[in-house]
């Protein structure tokens, strides 16, 4: 069920093209229907929200906000155990995140200058967070987390309310573990629209964040520079790395852990070890029958799967570099010494007991990464991503003085005489 | 030849919905036409980029690469106060930018864990420049120099020939004195798709900076997400905010030196002295007249500028962050006071001797700066513009052990079995 191919440098490079088809174009039809939709709230506000939301899932609730007491209840309605996992989570995706924060800093010259960099949160955060079956507490802790940790004053959620017109308790526990401060019971491009413009009830953001389906992800495209945006996420990748000592049985889990996740998903396994490669085959099927989204996983590793026998550890790592996946497993001897040489990857996992999963929920690192090769220049979603930054400077007049010559002969050379004039005026009679 | 107002909330909020409108629209034409470049370069590679640059600008150069001796000759040929003047702004923002380089970092537990951040520099970044009038040394200078303390390996810069098929001799010491790798003369949007696809002599770069025209800009857009871009720059604009001890000829001065860049940009002064705005507009009058730039600075200080009379400075304080200027003059008694409540700027000047232009040119903040209110979420282009950063998770078994029913608890509750599994074969027969 899925490709095995020796790699021979061509291959390969076939390979990540065939992945990129993956991203597709931007559709002309979803993106006008979207435009339609953001003039609309933004002119018509909380009536225009509630008019799709009636036009789109067949009635609206008579108030969009969730009361506080019914975010916090939600802990109480939830397994105790669910509950308690959450926060443990809570607390390390914490731990790891605070090490992130940047403090504002200056530096001063003897001359009375000042420099500096002021960083601090934005004001407000809008997450995006689906409904159904995509559901995820767990992203909901990893995008209000570090926002919080950054200082953004507010938080604000939309999700869609569940078919009985509630808002689903998992979600609840999640917003309320991660201190969530509102959360408005909305879904679609028309509850992005309202962040980013602001309605009657819902307060306008200063950034969007969190996953969504194709009318959500293109209302973010469409809004970005309204508001700032996260990535928009494509299908979720995996690029196992696995060597002689590997265990066919973990490896065979791990690729299904991210081809369960739909049929675009793709699970790739690079190794040095033949009798590894064929074994984990074997495991594959073996497993995947007692798997609930079987289906799923099957036609993902068939249509963008592939085991891929290796000549050498370089050349695993080339290719690793080439594909510039999501999620990268090392699941080899001495994972510790390839940390140095894995260049393009959202997340790396070393060794035998780092399982992709350990990532998606609880070790720490946040899980929002980049996809379809574009960790070669983008980075996960942290603290960073919440943070504005602004430089300030301050000169004395004798500072001035001494520099001014420098500067007018700089604008001079650009034909810039106005600036020129704007260091003279302040020294010439 | 500037309005001017009196604060009352309702024309303050009417100029910044005037300032929104210069944005503009995407222009449809624009970007068919530069589609159709990018494809064609793509496709053709260094034969489409000279064919374009034929249709553009008449003639292509015969090799499209500038000899590195090519570069550093220009050193001698420039005029040496430029050059010299050049240097000790590059002194200046080196120091100032390597005050935002960022570790990679990691944290150890006892059971074995280790957790980290991994930042390092893009491989390669391309810099745009204009050509003609636009070519500004300085912008080199801010683009290329955080690039290099970031630890980018190459830095590839592209830029029109001038009229003389010859590369613009102040452009390319500045290229020398910000370590800028590789220059190759060739603009316009077939430059910046060469940069994001590579072609047989231009490199494939990770990220595409610099100011540029609409086609560049397009260009940029269409590009992002193939490469990382920075912001698209939208018209200069400067707010200065003064009280009574402000001297209305340096006013004046800061006003039109960002009103001489286009006539789109925006130059507002937000004073408590009716009297400052007063002497301010005889001051416009006088010293405009002595300026090369004179008919640029009446036109926009005409449409986009406006001096407003504020009754207090919180008012004055209130509309500052509601604007998110690009760049903020505070020329009042004690400016340090407000770095704290000026809250959406991209560069912050304090006090009557730290004009706009310094920061341009000399002072070491970065002159690449949020525009269009942009400010209320971006930052200034630095050291972190040209990093990518990846976690690292490394687990033990024990340490798995202890975790792993709360990662299996959170696994299933999102219905996420596959991830479940993952977890589970480590440890279940």
């Amino acid at each position: 069920m899925i490709p095995m191919i020796k790699a021979d440098g061509k291959s390969e490079l076939e390979l990540i093209a065939a992945l990129k088809q993956r991203s597709g174009e931007v559709d002309q039809k979803v993106t006008a229907a979207v435009s339609d939709i953001l003039e609309k709230v933004k002119a018509g506000g909380d009536e225009a929200v509630r008019d799709y939301t009636i036009r789109f899932d067949g009635k609206a609730p008579d108030t969009l906000e969730v009361p506080k007491e019914q975010i916090e209840e939600s802990l109480t309605q939830c397994d105790a155990q669910f509950v308690d996992a959450l926060k443990k989570a809570a607390v390390n995706i914490q731990d790891f995140h605070a090490r992130q924060k940047q403090q504002s800093w200056l530096t001063t010259k003897e001359d009375g200058t000042i420099l500096g960099q002021r960083i601090r949160g934005l004001k407000r955060v809008g997450i995006y967070v689906p409904g159904g079956t995509a559901a995820y507490p767990s992203s909901v802790l990893m995008n209000a987390i570090p926002a919080k940790i950054a200082g953004v004053e507010e938080i604000v959620m939309v999700t869609p309310p569940g078919k009985d017109g509630k808002p689903n308790p998992t979600i609840m526990a999640a917003a309320a573990v991660a201190g969530v401060d509102r959360v408005f019971l909305v879904g679609g491009a028309q509850a992005v629209a309202a962040l980013a413009y602001g309605t009657q009830s819902i307060p306008k953001v200063d950034k969007i964040v969190g996953p969504g389906n194709i009318y959500v992800a293109t209302a973010k495209r469409l809004l970005y520079g309204v508001v700032d945006i996260d990535m928009i996420a494509g299908p979720s990748e995996i690029l196992i790395v696995a060597d002689g000592t590997a265990n066919p049985a973990y490896v065979a889990a791990d690729l299904m852990s991210q081809a369960e996740h739909d049929t675009l998903a793709s699970a790739i396994l690079l190794t040095t070890s033949n009798r590894l490669a064929q074994e984990t085959l074997l495991e594959l099927a073996k497993q995947c029958k007692k798997l609930s989204r079987k289906d799923i996983i099957e036609r993902s590793l068939q249509d963008y799967g592939t085991i891929i026998v290796c000549r050498s550890m370089d050349e695993a790592v080339e290719f690793a570099n080439l594909l510039a996946p999501e999620h990268l497993e090392m699941c080899v001897e001495n994972p510790m010494e390839y940390v140095g040489r894995m260049d393009n990857a959202g997340s790396v996992f070393l060794g035998h007991y780092s399982p992709e999963p350990l990532g998606d929920y609880f070790a720490g690192p946040n899980h929002v990464l980049p996809t379809s090769g574009t960790a070669r220049f983008f980075s996960p979603l942290s603290v960073d991503s919440f943070v504005k930054k602004s430089s300030f400077i301050y000169y004395t007049r004798e500072a001035l003085e001494r520099d001014y010559p420098d500067i007018v002969c700089l604008a001079e050379a650009e034909g810039l005489t106005a600036h020129a004039q704007s260091i003279r005026v302040r020294f010439e009679k």
